[in-house]
């Protein structure tokens, strides 16, 4: 007998289908849908589709918009010369919320991940030189994570850029600020020790 | 300068409304969602529409059916005469998988809850009462949770239907089978001595 109506359960499995959604977290968000008001269970469905067919990636920086290029690629006062290359849209959010950096973006949308099937071509790499080659820019900043992938993709990029004579940089690995030495962990350490700087 | 589309912020902010749900992972899923091709992304929406619209509680016992009464109601094999009071349509599937019970279920659809204002007209106590009041129902087994707000509904369900003199039980407290005695906890333990049985 099937116990609950097929509505349900299928909605059940669409919950399921989100990364790190598991059965039982599928069938609670189920459930709250279900106890919405009408009105809202349709406002949640219209910003579904709304944000699927008005988000896209800008032509330049391949960051999420909803215009042809992004608020940051529009600027007219942020500097050119310099491109910051992230994995994620997350990544550029993370980057802005200091309020420091001046340059522009680029987003990769992955890293190089062998393991995942992800190689260069998967990736916005492409994009990356021909902006590159276009001759404007002076210095590319790498800002993947500092695991194997984002190192791997890091490297990967800097070879391909070499031959356009920009300056190809990446993010300082050391001791995070406010963190205590005696729990970080050796790698970070022994990258602090050797990125030594003079006071 | 707005980082992300609006649009994006918008189904961030739906995810994260959804119980259990952090900022965090809601931005995770609302990124999953702009992945996804588009007729996917419309198919998640819809849903979400189906579900809401076509899913409601049984006429008779509160269980949620895309029809005017729950297959369970429905069922002429089933024991009218016994009805089992769970707090949710999750614990209807889970005494179901047990293939044991034959009877009929009340879904009351919460507890009462003093602390989080659920009192008992927010839940369908009064449905309850008006089937027993029925006639035809001979045993009513609470099947709530064994926590305060589980045992204080029980309680003020089994006065109420007192006067109408039907049987009330409820679920046995005891050691979970294929558990260790050594970490049950004391409560476990002193209502399994209790209500010890001989063999």
């Amino acid at each position: 007998m099937n116990l609950f109506p097929s509505a349900l359960d299928e909605l059940v499995e669409k919950f399921a289908s989100l990364p790190g959604i598991g059965f039982k977290s599928a069938q609670r968000l189920a459930f709250y849908i279900l106890s919405l008001p009408e009105e809202e269970a349709r406002s949640f469905a219209g910003a579904i589709i709304t944000a699927r067919e008005n988000v896209r990636p800008c032509r330049v920086c391949q960051n999420l918009t909803d215009a042809e290029e992004c608020a940051i690629c529009r600027s007219t006062t942020r500097d050119e010369g310099v491109i910051c290359v992230v994995a994620s849209p997350k990544d550029v959010a993370a980057i802005e919320r200091g309020h420091e950096y001046n340059g522009k973006y680029h987003v990769l949308h992955g890293v190089i991940s062998p393991m995942n099937h992800i190689g260069p071509d998967d990736i916005k790499v492409k994009e990356l030189v021909d902006r590159v080659a276009g001759g404007t820019v002076r210095e590319v900043i790498m800002a993947m994570n500092p695991d194997t992938e984002g190192e791997t993709t890091a490297k990967y990029i800097s070879r391909l850029l070499k031959p356009f004579g920009v300056l190809v940089t990446r993010l300082a690995y050391g001791i995070p600020v406010g963190a205590s030495l005696e729990f970080a962990d050796d790698a970070t350490l022994m990258r602090a020790l050797e990125g030594r700087q003079e006071i």
